[in-house]
C-alpha cells in the first residue's frame, strides 16, 4: 500500500496547480469565526474550486462521493416548575413535574408516522423527484447488516422513506441530551424544579438554520402548559448543501476515484453537517468537492472513533490524480 | 416559649408510661434492614402505641394530624437504543433515538386528564365517601398562596379531585430524575445510546408497593418499541397507611394538641411515605400516631431545609400531654 501511494505520488510527479489550504480547528463548535475570517481574506482566497475530505466512502470496496450534506438547527430548553425542588410526596399529584412535563413537550414534536409536529416545519424542504430517488437506494445498503452493526432489532424513522432517504434527505429531531432531578445512586424522591435538554434538527435544501431555530422556538413556546415556564436557545446552525454531479470538480473526483478503485464512485447524501461548505458558497462563491475516504464504521463522534490505514493510503492516492483531471479538464 | 415548654415537663412532672425508642438512621434509603430487625426483637418491642413525630402541621395556628400516608414505589428504567453513541447526523432519522423514545414512553403513562394510564393501576384504590373528602377539604387551602409560594402560575393534576385530596388521598406517578445523551457546556451531535430515569410512584389504601412495582415494569416492558431494549429495576417501596380518628392514640393526641394550641387539630393525609409504619404494623401489630410538628413550608428534601424553633418547643410541650393523656385513657 505504502509503496502504491509513494509510486502514485511520483506518477503525477509535480503539482500541476496552485494550492490554499485552511485548516478549521472550530467545526465541531460552530465555525463562530470562520464566516469573518472568509470576509476579510476573500481576495486572498480566490480560487477555482475547494476540497474537503470529511466525508465517507459506502465501503473499501464500493467507493462513493457525498453530494449531499444536511444543514443543523441546535436548540437548548429549560422547563422550570416549582421555584425549588420539592419533596415528591408533599407535592406530587398537585404540582407539575418539569421532567414529566418535558418529556410530555418532547415527545409531541412528532407523531406517530415520526414525521415533525412543529407547524411549517417542511415548508421548504425540497422533495426528490423519482430518478433522484431510485439513484440514492441503488447505492448499496443491506439493513440486516445495518441492524447488527447497531445492535438494533429495528430502525426506526419517517413513513414512506428507505434508511438512505431518511439519513440523506429528510429532516431529523433528535435530543442529544437530557437532564433533570437526581441523577446519582439509588432513590431520592424529589419533585424537580428544572428539567433541560439540547434538541437538534438535521436540515435539508432549501430549510434554513435560522428559519427552523424560529419555527422551533416558537413552537415550543406555544405548547408548554401554564403549569410551567420555558426557555428556548440556539446553539451553533448550518445551511443544508447539495452539490452537482455534472460539474468539472465532482467529474475530475469521480475519474480519479475510478482509477484507483476500479470501480465508479456513486453518488451518495450523507446525513451529517460541514457548515462551511454552506459559507464557502455564499461568502466565497465557491464549489467544494466533498472528497472523503472515511467509512460510517469509524465510529464518528462516538467512543473509539477511529480512521483506516487502507483508507488514509487511498486518499493519498487518489488526491492527486483529482489535481491531474481537473486541471486537465478546465485547461480544455 | 423555653420558659413554657419547661414548666409543661415541669408539670406531667414524671414519666408515666415505659419507653422503648428506635432511631432508625435507613429511612431515606428504603429501611432494608428495618423488617428483620423488629423480627428480632419482637418480644424485646413489644408495646401498645407507636409514636413517630416526622409529619407537619397544617400551620403554626391551626394544628392537624396526618391519619395518612401514601406509600411509594420507586422504579429504575433503561432504555438502550444502539450499542454505541452515534453521530446524529450520520444515523439520525434512521435509527431511534433512546432520549426521544423514553420521552415518549413516559409522557404516554399519563393521559390528557393526568390519570395514570397503567392497566390496573387503580384497582384497589379506596374511595374516599362523600363525608371523608368533607372533612378533607374542610382544611384550610389558599390556593393563591399556594401558587405563590411555589412560584407557578397554575397547579396540576389529576381532573375531578382538588389539590388536598391530589395529595392526600390520590396516587402520583413522577419523573425524580432524568438523563441521557450530552449534559455539559454547548452542544454535541450526539445520539445517544441510552437513557435513563427514576420514575415513583406513591401510593394510596389499598394498593401494594410490590403489585404496583410488577404492573409498571409490565406496562413499561409492554410499551418500548421494537427498536429499543428495556430494563426496569425496582428501588425500595413501602405501604400506604391510614390511622383511625376514633382510636385511643388519636384521641389522646388531639387532647394534648388542644391543650397546648388551643385548637382541635384537624384530621389530614399527608401525601409522603413514611414506611416504617406500616412495617410496624404488619411485624409488631402496632398501630402508630402520627404526631409532627413541622410545616410544608420546611423545604423537606430540598435546598436550605429548615425546622422553626416554634414547631420544635411546640413538639416539647404537646407529647408529654400525649403520654398523660394515652396512660390515663388505657387505664380506664
Amino acid at each position: 500500500m505504502h509503496v502504491k501511494a509513494l509510486e502514485v505520488m511520483l506518477q503525477t510527479n509535480s503539482l500541476p496547480c496552485n494550492m490554499k489550504i485552511i485548516i478549521e480547528g472550530e467545526e465541531e463548535v460552530g465555525s463562530a469565526n470562520l464566516g469573518s475570517f472568509l470576509q476579510k481574506h476573500k481576495e486572498k482566497l480566490k480560487a477555482d474550486v475547494i476540497l474537503i475530505s470529511d466525508t465517507s466512502i459506502i465501503a473499501n470496496d464500493t467507493p462513493s462521493i457525498d453530494v449531499g450534506l444536511r444543514g443543523l438547527t441546535y436548540m437548548e430548553v429549560e422547563v422550570t416548575g416549582p421555584n425549588r425542588d420539592l419533596h415528591s410526596g408533599v407535592y406530587g399529584g398537585a404540582v407539575a413535574n418539569p421532567v414529566n412535563v418535558l418529556c410530555k413537550m418532547i415527545a409531541s414534536l412528532h407523531d406517530e408516522n415520526f414525521h415533525i409536529t412543529i407547524p411549517g416545519f417542511y415548508d421548504n424542504v425540497l422533495a426528490l423527484n423519482e430518478n433522484e430517488k431510485a439513484d440514492l437506494n441503488r447505492a448499496p445498503f443491506n439493513l440486516e447488516n445495518y441492524k447488527k452493526d447497531l445492535g438494533i432489532d429495528d430502525v426506526q424513522g419517517e413513513k414512506g422513506f428507505t434508511t438512505l432517504e431518511r439519513t440523506g434527505t429528510r429532516p431529523t429531531l433528535d435530543v442529544n441530551g437530557i437532564w433533570g432531578g437526581y441523577t446519582g445512586e439509588g432513590a431520592k424522591t424529589v419533585l424537580p424544579s428544572k428539567a433541560n435538554a439540547k434538541i437538534s434538527m438535521r436540515l435539508v435544501p432549501n430549510m434554513t438554520s435560522d428559519g427552523i431555530a424560529k419555527l422551533f422556538e416558537a413552537h415550543f413556546k406555544k405548547i408548554a402548559p401554564k403549569s410551567v415556564k420555558v426557555k428556548v436557545a440556539v446553539h451553533h446552525g448550518g445551511e443544508p448543501v447539495v452539490v452537482s454531479t455534472t460539474s468539472q470538480a465532482y467529474l475530475a473526483a469521480a475519474k480519479a476515484m475510478e482509477e484507483t478503485y476500479g470501480k465508479k464512485p456513486i453518488p451518495t447524501r450523507g446525513g451529517g453537517s460541514i457548515p462551511i461548505v454552506a459559507l464557502f458558497k455564499s461568502v466565497l462563491g465557491l464549489d467544494s468537492v466533498l472528497f472523503g475516504f472515511g467509512l460510517d464504521s469509524d465510529a464518528l463522534h462516538s467512543p473509539n472513533e477511529h480512521y483506516g490505514i487502507f483508507n488514509y493510503f487511498k486518499g493519498i492516492e487518489t488526491i492527486p490524480l483529482f489535481y491531474r483531471n481537473y486541471v486537465a479538464m478546465t485547461k480544455k
